[in-house]
C-alpha cells in the first residue's frame, strides 16, 4: 500500500529549508530508500517515493511557509543534479504503475507551475551538476534554469536514444510550448544522450545561463535577489500547519473526517462521499487563520485528494467512483461566499487554489465518475464541481422529498479545468449563455429545473432510481477499461487546448503507447535491457 | 503493394453522379471485392480500399467538377448507411496497418472538412439507414447529418461497448469540438451499443433532423436547394481531368515527372527528390487552365502524396526520409508569384489547398524527415516548406559553389499547418519578429544567410558535409522507431491547437494505446473476440 502523505520530518530524499523569504529545495536521494525492491536511486535518480516528498514539500511551502517568494531547487550531490526516473524501477514496473507513476510526477510539476503562475513563488533551478531525462524536466518545470559550466555538467533528455522511450513528464511539451525551443533544435537535444552545456544549451533556449563552479553560488544568490521582487508585498503571512490527515480503515473503507470511500470490490466500483461542513463556519480571516488546516474547505479537500491517490494507485481494480455528497447545501454555499469574498487574501487564495487543484487531479483520474444526487446531498458550489466533473450525474427526482443542487461565484472561474474553461463552460460549450443562466440562478434547483437547465444526464424517478443506478454501474464496469480511459481522456477536456491538456493527452497517450511496445518493453526493448551486458532489438518498423 | 490511385471508372464501392450542381456520393460495398483475405466487407463496412476511393471522389468532385455546390453522402444498401471499419478487417491486420488505415481514413474525413471550409462545397449526410462506429464517424464530418426515421435507423459508437477500442476516426473529438454534444451526452452515447433515434439524437445534437421514410427523400431534397445557395457565385466553372500519375519503378525506387524516391533499405532511409518546374511556367489563368493537371504544383504536388503514401504503407521499415530538390529557384518563385496573385480563381485555390493538404500528409507521416540542401536545389517557396516541415534542415556552407533558398508569399499562410499556423510561426515561436524578417527578406539566403536567419539546423562545410550528413543518418535510423513516433507528434505540433491536431495528436494516440492493449487485441480482447462464440475477458485493472 503506498502512502502519500509525508512532511518534512519524514523526508528522506529531500531537504526544505527556509531562509526568510527565501526557500531552498534540495535533492539527495538515499540510494536504498526505495519504494520498492529491486533497484538503487543512484545518481540522484527518482522513483514515486521521492516525488511524494517533492510534492509534499510544494504544497507546504503554500500553506506552512507564505512568505516564501523563490525557491531554489538544486542538489546535494556533487557533479549530479538528477538523473532522472530510475531506469530500473521503470524496467521492473507494471505498465499500470509506470503511467500512474508518471501521471503524478506530472501533477507535481504542474503544481510548481500553479505556484509560481498563482502565487508568484519564483522557482529558480539551480543544476550544480548534470539535469538529464526526468531531472532536466523538474529544471523545465521551474522558471528560470542555471547550469553550472565546469566543463562536465550538461542537461540532457536521453530517453529517445538510450531507452527507446520518450520524456513523458513534460519534457517534449514544455521543451517547445514552454520554452519554444525551435522543433528542429529540439529534435536534435531530444534524440542527443549526452545532451548539451554552457553556450550552446544557452543559445538553444534550453537554459537561462551559465556560471563558472567558483561563481555559481553568488549568480544563483543574485538571481534570487532579483527573483524575491517580481511579486508585489502582501500582507505579513503567517502560514498555517498542514496536519496529517487521520483515518481510519478497514480492508473496503477509508473514513477521514469529511470523505469516506466504500470499496465494493466485487462489483469494481467504490461509493465516495464527501461531507459539507458540520456547522456554520467563520466568515471572517482571522478565525479561518485559526482554523488553519481545521477549515473545512482545505481539510475536505485534501482528504479528497489523498483518497484519489489512494484509489488511483492502491485500487487498481475499482474502475467506477460513485460520488456522493452529505451535509447542508447553504453550509456549502456560506464556505464558497466567504472564499469569494476573501480570495486576495493569501490563505483563501491557496484554499481555492488547491480545491482547483485537486479538482483537476479528479478530471485526470483514469476511472469513470458518476454523480449519485438524492436526498441529504449538498452538491452546491465548489461540492457542485465534483457533479460537474463527472461523467454522468443522476438525480432522483422524487416530487416527495427535498432535493437540491445550487451554484455559486465559486462556479464562475475559481475552480479552472486543465483546459482553462470553468466546468460549466465545458459542459456548455454549444450553448454558452446556459453559463449565465445557472450562474444567475440564485436559488437551489430541484431536480426538474435543474435537468431544464441542462446539468443532469438522467433524473429518475423513485420507483426506477435504484434500478437505473444499479444497472448503470454494471454496465459500466463490464466495459474493456483500456477503452474508457481513453474514451474519458477524449471527452472530458473538449474546447481549448494549453500546456497542461497537452501534456496530459497528447505526451502521456504517446508515451502510455510507447510504454506497451515490444520495442522498449519486450524482452529485447530498450528499457529492458538498459544497463544490461545484452542490447536492445529493434522491430525497425515505423508505426 | 497497395496502391492509391483509383478513378471512379474503377470504383467497387462508391457511385459518384453529379446532377449540375449537386453531387451524390453513394455507398454500396461490395463485400468480396476486399484489399486483403481473411473478411467480408457486409453492411456497408469498409476497409482502406472502399476509403482509397472515398478520397478520390472527394479529390475529384474539387478539380473535376468545380460547379458542385453541395455533396449528398448516402448508402445504396436498405436500412444501412455504413456499418464503420470492418471488424474482421480490423482484428486480423498489424498493429501498423490498423494505425495507418485509421490515420488514412482521418485524413479523408478532415479532407471533407477542407473542402466545406475553404471552397464552399456542403457535405450532407443522408442517413438512409443505420449509420454505426465509421459509419457515424463519416456523417460527422458532413457539415449536416440527417436521418431516416423508421423505427430502426440509429446512430451510434459501438466501439468502446464492444469492441473494447474506440471510435479513433476523429469520432469522439467531433462529437464534443465539432457537434459541442454535453459530455455526459457523449459518454452516454458512446457507450450505448445500440445508439439513438430520432428525436433524442436530434435532442443530443448527434443528428441535425430525421424524416419518416415516406418523406425521406424530399426532405434532403429541400435541404441540398437551400445547401447550394450559402456558396456566392463563381464565375462558370470548367472542372480539370485528373490523370492517373504514370512512374517507373524498379525493386528500390519509383520515379513520376516531379518526384523520385530511392529506397536504401540495409540502411532504412530513402531519398525523396522533388524537382522544380522545367521551363518557365505561363501566368495566366487561361493558359493555366489549358494544362490542367499537368501544371507543375498540381502535379508535383499529386506525386509527392502518392509517394508519402507508398512509404507509409508499403515501405514500413523506412524510418528516414531525405527530402531534396532539384531545378530552378527562380522558377519556383515564378510560379508562387501567379499562383498567390490568382489565389481567388478556383483552380488556384484548389491546387493552393492541395498542396497545403500534401505538405499536412508529410506532417502526420510518422517517419523522421531531414531536408538536404546542396548546389542544384530549388528549396523556395512552396517548396521550402518541404524544408520547413522537416524534422532538421541541413545546408552546405561552401563559399565556391552557389546553393540558396528563399521565401515567397505562399509562405506566409497559404499553406497552413494543422494546428492552423504558417510552419514559419511555428518555427519562430520564440521570435515571431523572425517570421516578418525572413518573409520580407526579397532576395535568397546563402548558407550563411539562412544561418543567421534561423532557417538551418546544421550548415556543415564542404570537408565535413558528407560524414555528418551520413553519421546524422546512421544515427537517426538507430533509434526507437516507436519512440521517434512519440517524439515527433511532440515536437512537430508546438503552439495552439484545432480539432485536426486533436484528432491526429490526442484521440490516435489513446487508439494507438488501446490498439496494443491485451483488452482488445489479446487472446481474450473484446476485438480479437468480437463474432466469435468465444467472449472477451478483460483485465480491468484501470490504466
Amino acid at each position: 500500500m503506498i502512502n502519500f502523505q509525508t512532511s518534512p520530518e519524514h523526508y528522506k530524499h529531500w531537504k526544505l529549508s527556509i531562509d526568510g523569504i527565501v526557500a531552498t529545495l534540495s535533492m539527495d536521494v538515499q540510494e536504498d530508500q526505495t519504494l520498492a525492491q529491486g533497484y538503487k536511486l543512484k545518481l540522484n535518480s527518482y522513483d514515486l517515493g521521492v516525488d511524494i516528498e517533492l510534492a509534499d514539500a510544494i504544497q507546504r511551502l503554500r500553506f506552512e511557509h507564505p512568505e516564501v517568494r523563490a525557491v531554489v531547487v538544486t542538489s546535494l550531490k556533487p557533479r549530479i543534479f538528477c538523473a532522472g526516473a530510475n531506469i530500473y524501477m521503470l524496467g521492473t514496473s507494471s505498465h499500470a504503475f509506470k503511467v500512474n507513476f508518471c501521471k503524478f510526477t506530472n501533477e507535481t510539476r504542474c503544481a510548481i507551475e500553479d505556484d509560481s503562475r498563482h502565487s508568484g513563488r519564483r522557482y529558480i533551478a539551480a543544476l550544480n551538476g548534470t539535469a538529464s531525462g526526468g531531472g532536466y524536466e523538474l529544471a523545465i518545470a521551474c522558471d528560470e534554469i542555471y547550469l553550472v559550466d565546469d566543463g562536465n555538467s550538461a542537461v540532457s533528455l536521453p530517453e529517445v536514444p538510450l531507452l527507446g522511450v520518450l520524456p513523458g513528464t513534460g519534457g517534449l511539451t514544455r521543451l517547445v510550448d514552454k520554452r519554444k525551443v525551435r522543433r528542429d533544435r529540439a529534435d536534435v537535444f531530444s534524440t542527443l544522450a549526452e545532451g548539451l552545456k554552457g553556450k550552446r544549451a544557452k543559445d538553444w533556449g534550453l537554459i537561462d545561463d551559465s556560471f563558472p563552479t567558483s561563481k555559481f553560488q553568488e549568480a544563483i544568490d543574485a538571481r534570487v535577489a532579483q527573483a524575491v521582487n517580481l511579486r508585489p508585498d502582501e500582507n505579513t503571512q503567517i502560514g498555517i500547519r498542514l496536519n496529517s490527515l487521520k483515518f481510519e480503515s478497514t480492508d473496503d473503507s477509508r473514513d477521514y473526517k469529511y470523505v469516506s470511500v466504500k470499496l465494493n470490490r466485487d462489483k469494481r466500483f467504490a461509493d465516495l462521499t464527501v461531507r459539507g461542513p458540520e456547522s456554520d463556519l467563520p466568515a471572517t480571516l482571522d478565525k479561518i487563520h485559526e482554523l488553519g488546516d481545521g477549515y473545512w474547505p482545505l481539510r475536505a479537500f485534501r482528504e479528497l485528494d489523498d483518497v484519489l491517490l489512494h484509489l488511483r494507485v492502491n485500487e487498481p481494480e475499482i474502475g467506477l467512483v460513485c460520488l456522493r455528497t452529505e451535509g447542508d447545501l447553504n453550509r456549502v454555499l456560506a464556505v464558497d461566499q466567504t472564499l469569494a469574498a476573501n480570495r486576495e487574501h493569501w490563505l483563501v487564495r491557496e484554499t481555492l487554489l488547491n480545491m482547483a487543484r485537486v479538482l483537476r487531479r479528479l478530471d485526470l483520474t483514469a476511472k469513470s465518475f458518476f454523480a449519485i444526487i438524492e436526498p441529504g446531498s449538498c452538491f452546491a458550489g465548489s461540492l457542485l464541481e465534483l457533479a460537474l466533473s463527472s461523467d454522468r450525474i443522476y438525480m432522483l427526482n422524487d416530487p416527495d422529498q427535498k432535493i437540491g443542487i445550487a451554484t455559486s461565484e465559486l462556479n464562475a472561474g475559481a475552480l479552472p479545468m486543465s483546459n482553462g474553461l470553468t466546468r460549466l463552460q465545458s459542459r456548455f460549450l454549444a450553448e454558452p449563455e446556459k453559463v449565465v443562466e445557472v450562474l444567475a440562478h440564485k436559488e437551489s434547483f430541484d431536480t426538474e429545473a435543474a435537468e431544464a437547465a441542462g446539468l443532469l444526464t438522467f433524473a429518475p424517478d423513485d420507483l426506477d432510481w435504484e434500478d437505473e443506478i444499479r444497472l448503470a454501474i454494471e454496465e459500466r464496469t463490464s466495459l474493456s477499461p483500456d477503452a474508457l480511459t481513453g474514451m474519458e481522456a477524449s471527452l472530458r477536456f473538449a474546447g481549448p487546448e494549453t500546456m497542461d491538456t497537452k501534456i496530459y493527452g497528447r505526451l502521456t497517450a504517446w508515451q502510455n503507447w510507447i510504454f506497451q511496445r515490444p520495442n522498449a518493453v519486450g524482452p529485447q526493448g530498450a528499457l529492458t535491457n538498459y544497463g544490461k551486458p545484452t542490447q536492445a532489438q529493434f522491430d525497425y518498423k515505423r508505426t
